[in-house]
């Protein structure tokens, strides 16, 4: 990696933390510069426009995510195995205190809903790639024969997803101290339900 | 009502619809002076403050809610009738496009989660009043014999939000034309294991 692109990735990642805390739009060139101890003619070397730095962010938070927590779920065997693991990485990482603004993604869900513009288009194009990848997980499960044949896996996926929305809600805003164990046993019964017809 | 009072419903609908689209910090008392055709200072008869503004607009998407989507719910019979109807009164709610910005309390959740103050306490307070809501309300349904007897309902409230959760995000972001009935499904399926353990 060269410097440049060093530079570029350590402002993205402090990016991605204020657009968590602070919304997309609240990005200021200004106080990112701040935080990285840079000088905004300096941060204008790397992204043209404040649209731009929006879009980045979001394309290198979602590298990170796919990096950091699913790949890692990806070395789990197919079925059962690697779809509990998608779940608990992504669990995890919700949980981690060392992102203070929690997932960008699902902040920029919310501010994004009603703003066109390519930072939008990326977002729904990423988070379709990531319903659909849940839903493909849970194929596998289905094909490995540990999940019943006749399950609607992009049903499973839309309530996997809304288990780790009640989560990141529990957690962030309620600072619910139960918020773990409840995503937990969301998804355990989603599991059971998915295994035979209850 | 006064005319003074009705004055200030009028501005807080308005504000509500602002800041589901704009964001609470978004809530500027210029924009909303512009949409209501009165002056800045006209405004500021009402509200001293933003934040009081910010508060206010809260409070009252609160009140017009408990009103219009569970007041109604709860006209039917305690248990499983009831149960039913708070879900689709709400869903319907989400589906309304007369509300473009959707929900407030949903947005204002991710906006607020890391900015302290009376907006975030009062949101705070709402949102564990209304989880205990859906929690009550399951409770009677057991106790009418319609859940079964061992129902964590507080889980039950966790995981009928999430559901929600989920399908103001397929609906809102995604645009996904079968947001409603993944979410009705996903309902139908939380009461059938509420019913008989899988």
């Amino acid at each position: 990696m060269g410097k440049g692109e060093a530079t570029r990735e350590r402002i993205l990642y402090m990016a991605a933390r204020l657009a968590a805390r602070e919304g997309l739009e609240g990005l200021s060139l200004a106080q990112l510069a701040d935080s990285l101890g840079v000088s905004k003619s300096g941060l204008f070397a790397h992204f043209r426009s404040k649209q731009e730095l929006q879009l980045e962010t979001l394309r290198a938070f979602s590298t990170r995510f796919i990096a950091e927590v699913l790949r890692p779920a990806f070395a789990q065997p197919r079925g059962l195995p690697r779809l509990r693991a998608v779940f608990a990485n992504w669990t995890r990482r919700t949980l981690d205190r060392s992102f203070p603004g929690g997932c960008l993604f699902m902040a920029a869900s919310i501010e994004l809903d009603d703003r066109e513009g390519p930072a939008r288009d990326f977002l729904v194009q990423s988070m379709r790639d990531l319903l659909g990848l849940l839903s493909r997980t849970a194929r596998l499960a289905v094909d490995e024969g540990h999940l019943r044949k006749d399950l609607d896996c992009d049903q499973f996926a839309f309530e996997e997803y809304g288990i780790l929305l009640g989560l990141n809600h529990a957690l962030r805003l309620l600072r619910d101290p139960n918020a773990e164990r409840r995503a937990r046993d969301a998804f355990d019964g989603l599991i059971r339900a998915s295994i035979s017809r209850s």
